[in-house]
């Protein structure tokens, strides 16, 4: 059926978007420490009253911002399904852990390693995606879970992804990236098949 | 020869040391953010005053402190030199990973990602430990690097290690990381020998 909205409903709906989308930029740009609601707000070209009526504390911008992440992840996932061929499909997994999102997602896991209010909602949703990636990553690769030593293989591979988006933190690092991929790739052709 | 020492000299020593392993616990705990001047002298037993004597600003806290991180990170590095076997070679690499030195250092990754004062140094010091570290894992796992591939193979497994540790940030994750390490150990044995 679909729900019917106002114009005005629209309005507001796409302000909290363009809020949501600033958090994210905030957060991988200048970290958690810099990204404020008057930050966020700014970067969206909404006023702070504004903002401040779509999420009243900080607390409720990036809880909303943590699951917001975790729905683009999943998006980005979900939209991997057409390649083929291993080293298409650990390009592409790796890829996850390279962009915006990836960067976002890092400042939020080390923010609530040490913030209380952010942590259960940030373990509970990583646990999700993690999920998913691992599933995603057995239909690209055409693994076998059931064979011994797959489910290991792969999650060490989605592992190396991990780090290799950390290892791109501070440094341009997709050179070297891309050696490591093709080695890799060649590695686990042999392993699964 | 060695250097003379009066007590007072040895005295400022163990303050200006107490205070780096402080910063670093305090970093590892309470992240970037919360981890302060005053918090770190309240930390070290050290007052205020002691504090700034040592280390004037925040600035000069932490440029000392990602070094003493640097140098310790080095030196639990070299003493993995006795470790033999892959599965214990492996395992020895991934440990670098887990430990609270890893998580100060991960802390000051994700601070100097958004400070740029801190920066330069965190990058320069990176890669001379990354250098370091794939040194050591070429001789743990008696890898001959000039056989192609090798060299690709003993980065992803680093990357891996480096995947491993972010992972344990928000949960204990040793359960799944001894049977990854298994798994990849045995597979890194097929592919290097």
């Amino acid at each position: 059926m679909g729900s019917v909205t106002t114009p005005k409903q629209d309005r507001s709906r796409a302000t909290r978007q363009r809020l949501l989308e600033s958090a994210v930029t905030c957060l991988a740009e200048h970290g958690w420490t810099g990204s404020t609601v008057t930050v966020v707000a700014e970067h969206a070209g909404v006023s702070r009253g504004a903002a401040q009526h779509h999420f009243p504390t900080r607390e409720d911008l990036f809880t909303a911002a943590v699951e917001y992440v975790a729905e683009e992840r999943s998006a980005e996932l979900r939209a991997l399904d057409g390649e083929r061929g291993t080293h298409a499909a650990v390009d592409a997994l790796v890829g996850l852990y390279t962009g915006p999102l990836f960067r976002a997602a890092l400042q939020l896991w080390v923010a609530a390693s040490n913030e209380p209010q952010l942590r259960p909602r940030v373990t509970d949703l990583e646990a999700r995606i993690g999920r998913e990636t691992h599933r995603m990553a057995l239909r690209l690769l055409g693994a076998d879970e059931t064979r011994p030593g797959v489910r290991e293989t792969v999650q060490g591979l989605l592992d190396m992804a991990r780090g290799l988006g950390l290892a791109n933190l501070l440094t341009d690092d997709s050179a070297r990236r891309a050696r490591v991929v093709t080695q890799w790739a060649t590695i686990l052709d042999d392993v699964l098949r």
